[in-house]
């Protein structure tokens, strides 16, 4: 039997493919193979991100990547707009207040979307044109929340000077992100989420726009140097040490996916996503976050106030070797976050709805699993 | 038939256990298993530093080792003396520079050691003790010198308040350093060297008057902080998603070293780089290092005025798939150079030997290979 079923909002589950290839003997990083691989992969990337503009790829998490955004277009003193949904938002303006930015927060209400309405005053407000750059999380992943970028697009419109800096950690190559019509200057993402490799790779995609602020950025900077990487890069190489094994694995992946088809993986997570909240309800238990915005990789589920959501993992973890993950800061008592993305499919949807209602079962919590996996098999019908 | 042989400085050859350990299914890193595993590798570590103290592990490549230590450790205006004897001694300097640090640099031949007489004087003549630390390679990967860290101990023993930080990247795990006998406040290396598993971490020991000087540190950080990693590792844990896959494949690479016993792989090192050196003079070629100082790791050959390295380098790739490194910078039209850290034993001595012997008689360059041989093979009849 299986050792165990990751259903984690990261790392996820990593394709047997992916993991053989990464278990062939190493090759070196100046070498004519890596380079070659390097550029191809690296093009391959840029599909996913829906982009012409250049992407890098470093050795690093997807904080790593979020530091590289920060000190690469921006210089202490700098201000940005930060608009937060949750944990991920926060880290993304504490990462620039780290940095010396003057960081203007905008906090939204945990489990619900930002309000465009508070945005774009923020952005007419500022007569003085401080504001470099808006930072947004694209999918918040401590509460399950997916942001929809287009009303950004359109009050950026008139304030071109602004940058566009979005997080994509968990949303790249499961949800549909057009960096280039969004005009987005630099998204975010890392490997051990809808790329289904292990942690390792940040990978960042860089607008013509996005490079004229790196030439002016005045933050010391050294690994994350943007400018390094593109000019190696050329050469498909790297300014240091890559994570070759990783390059395997996203090789790989990249096949994988675009196998598919990109737009069958995104279409594959926006069902398995609704019929995973919709087995929860019917299950008579509560969904986190408001449905309108509703993330397709992760879903948060309120936990009913006589359970505890650690004791629910310990059951789920220990008798069925399900892991999902709990919730962060303020809603660790609240909810548990249940990952789909990446390698998953409907048979883990069935078994984690089956799962969880077992385990509530146990804990002596009412609730009725085979209407839940009724409704998820209803939604699964209608396609 | 094997596919290559890398005979690099890094990334250098994995054995199949860990390349086998590392595909096995991944795991989240804040399940109670990745925390006993990061607890326990921490601890095996330690062992191969000779060090009581911390050991931190980050997700990044050796050069973000250096810089985390840079960042830590000081502070922009601070100064620092620079103990150079190559590429990657350079490298530190240019990182420490560009977190605005005053680098005094001392730089020596390369393809010699430093002169401790002169770093002497350099600590000596500071009489407003404005020297914070001392930033040294202890093995030279550019030029394969082995720098003596003993002299620097004892010009330091009247010095306590300077930190001595040392770019340890190729050497430990091959080469005895004793951290704490040598007062070593930090060192770096990562783990695609004599730890022999794939690029992706680097690992840092701190010792307590370090960690004294990073609560003075004022450089900005985020992703690199001492701190916030140090107060994880209690919990087995790491501020942001560490590189599970690869944590899996040290702990593999420690349970290797530890069976095969840490002073059997220094004596083995020293055995093969010596019945390699002797080989080499024996062929007729020169080499590169000072041999009262040549590393244990990496061997850097002269190439006869006839040769183009770059020529050779190819036949062994194309003829006898042996991958081995270029110089770099200034040497790159002079040298080679020969990995031979990790897993590696007589045979891939030999072989190189030959390999090299009949590329170089391909390329018309009359050498004596089977003296070569000899030559090594007496060095290991001497054991």
């Amino acid at each position: 039997m299986r050792e165990f079923y990751l259903r984690l909002p990261g790392p996820t589950e990593i394709p047997e493919e992916v993991l053989l290839k990464m278990a062939r003997p190493i090759i070196g990083h100046r070498t004519n193979e890596f380079q070659q691989l390097f550029l191809a992969v690296t093009e391959e990337t840029k599909k996913v991100f829906k982009t012409k503009n250049d992407v890098l790829i470093f050795l690093g998490s997807g904080t790593g990547g979020m530091e590289a955004a920060v000190v690469n277009l921006f210089s202490p003193g700098d201000t940005i707009l930060l608009i937060s949904i949750g944990v991920f938002g926060d880290r993304f303006g504490e990462i620039a207040e780290s940095f010396g930015l003057n960081v203007e927060k905008l906090c939204f209400p945990w489990g619900k979307t930002y309000d465009p309405e508070i945005v774009k005053k923020a952005i007419y407000n500022d007569k003085e044109g401080k504001i470099k750059g808006v930072l947004v999380t694209h999918n918040e992943t401590s509460t399950g929340v997916l942001n929809d970028l287009v009303p950004i697009k359109e009050i950026l419109k008139d304030h071109q000077e602004i940058l566009l800096v979005v997080d994509a950690i968990s949303s790249l190559g499961a949800i549909d992100l057009k960096t280039d019509e969004l005009g987005i200057d630099v998204a975010i993402t890392s490997s051990q989420k809808a790329l289904m490799i292990p942690p390792g790779l940040t990978l960042i995609s860089v607008s013509d726009k996005a490079w004229e602020a790196v030439e002016k950025s005045k933050t010391n900077k050294f690994y994350w140097d943007f400018k390094k990487a593109s000019a190696n890069l050329k050469k498909g190489s790297t300014p240091y040490t890559p994570a070759v094994s990783l390059i395997f694995g996203l090789r790989e992946s990249m096949k994988l996916i675009h196998k598919e088809g990109l737009e069958n993986v995104f279409e594959r997570h926006i069902l398995l996503s609704r019929a995973f909240r919709e087995g929860i309800k019917a299950m008579g238990l509560t969904l986190f976050a408001d449905e309108q915005y509703a993330s397709p990789t992760v879903t948060s589920v309120r936990m009913p106030d006589a359970v505890d959501p650690s004791k629910l993992r310990k059951i789920l973890e220990n008798e069925y070797r399900v892991f999902v993950a709990g919730g962060q800061q303020k809603l660790k008592d609240t909810i548990i976050r249940v990952g789909h993305m990446g390698y998953i499919d409907k048979f883990d949807i069935i078994n984690t709805l089956w799962a969880l209602g077992m385990s509530l079962d146990k804990l002596g919590c009412e609730v009725d699993t085979l209407s839940g996996i009724d409704k998820a098999q209803e939604v699964f019908k209608e396609v």
